[in-house]
């Protein structure tokens, strides 16, 4: 069961690194390498972060040979990928809260605080499409305006963090935290709940740390 | 005294992503990552360089926790923090010379060559900033011609490092390595010291290895 | 002999980068960061992965000292090395197909799968130069459509894999690995071989993850 969530989260995954690689008419590799960040990128960078080795595609090949077998198959479908993309949200909601809920257990699990455990959640459930997004040469699209998305992870997080210290079980907390991320991501795309973004006016120039 | 100038230097970093991260209108999701690359990220790149863990800002939290509180003060204010920005070039020079001992004196600890502690404490003080512009979609500005920065860094590194092979206590090689990347760096900005760049002429296009 | 062909890669390697590095008219600081991503980023990508430590360019200093000394020299002559460029293929093959086999061998030394070993393979020889592009605000050239390269290194590290895997010794999988990369290297840059590209005619618009 949790398994096969885990599965369609990586297949998911992969359809968006194939969406965001097509629009940058990029090959094969492009597609496969922006497929395996959104995919795998978050769950890598926490492992780094929290030390933890070997990494999870590295133990589990066949998941590296799934997204590649998808890259290729959408290098020669893009369109059929791209009249997917409607049906993607709610598949990903539910990838981004397993992600978020497995990033936020691992941390506790070495031992991280509250807060940081927390933080790993949301980064194992988004930085995969930041490190994506930064390879297409784009600003990574969870840092714009847009309806809320690493927020709902966090909170998500959050939900599956407190369970766990208020003594709860994994499953409950899982249950709980993978519910919290899903029903906030929905009304947030329901209603287009979005954060305020600041501006100085000064658009476009870098800070003059330099100067 | 020192964790005061530590924790000084952590907001600067802070409210300069603040400022690289309003001038991308970004929200305050993409103003905490931004922030956080600059405080953390240099550092970070060094530890898993050099294999240290736990991270610092894992055992450490309550800095990512004045982080995002800064983030989502600066996300409210950023007229505020904007009309900061010209006095934040003095503490921002301690705050990058004190990144650099550490991480200098960390390498060193970690048993690499003086060279590679130079190298590392360059790393640990400008690194940060170099992640954040690229998340920002811009070429890092340390890399462009602009008054030295890394230049002071890896310098006083060098100082560092020097005083530490000839025998000086920490205290001595910390005092002289921050005091020669501050130094360095209020006469670079002072006189506008800058390096010269190299170009071909050819702007723009990137180097033709593919073809 | 090794190790001499090592260090041509290095020294090729770190051509590219002041290729790469003054067509955007970095500075210094720049050029050396561009080219010690370009040297060793793919190397320490794989190492990262695999964790091992300590990494190489630590280890062995004299060769962040060579690309330093290189960065510096081409810095003062841009045009030299613009003129060194059509000359760079060969070298760049071969350097490339040397950090292939040695990254599916660490690989396969670590215990990974044959599937991973060949991804690693292919992470440590391209993967230098997409850090490198993003670092320069580009979409990484091996993304996009040019003639084969990754291509080229991720069939040569499955050469070397197979030969493991089907008895033979370190030297004969290095010999045969090393030629597959070179040979259809060759091959492609001779017949402009390229991948197909994939598009779905939204050209720039970022995938609707967030909407």
């Amino acid at each position: 069961m949790l398994s096969s969530i885990e599965c369609m989260a990586v297949v998911v995954a992969a359809l968006y690194g194939i969406l965001a690689a097509t629009r940058k008419s990029l090959d094969v590799v492009g597609i496969f390498v922006i497929s395996f960040s959104v995919a795998f990128g978050g769950g890598t960078v926490r492992d780094l972060f929290l030390d933890r080795h070997p990494l999870f595609w590295i133990t589990n090949d066949h998941y590296l040979m799934i997204v590649l077998a998808i890259a290729i198959a959408g290098s020669l479908m893009p369109r059929l990928v791209a009249r997917a993309e409607p049906y993607l949200a709610v598949p990903d909601a539910i990838g981004m809260a397993l992600f978020t809920v497995t990033g936020a257990g691992f941390a506790l699990q070495a031992g991280t605080s509250p807060f940081i455990a927390m933080f790993l959640g949301a980064v194992t459930g988004t930085f995969g499409g930041v490190i994506a997004d930064v390879l297409c040469n784009e600003i990574p699209s969870v840092f714009r305006s847009s309806p809320l998305y690493a927020t709902c992870s966090f909170l998500g997080g959050g939900a599956y963090v407190a369970v766990r210290l208020f003594g709860g079980e994994v499953w409950q907390a899982v249950a709980i935290g993978v519910g919290v991320v899903v029903l906030l991501r929905m009304l947030a795309l329901r209603w287009d709940i979005r954060l305020p973004i600041a501006t100085t006016g000064h658009a476009d120039a870098p800070p003059d740390r330099s100067a």
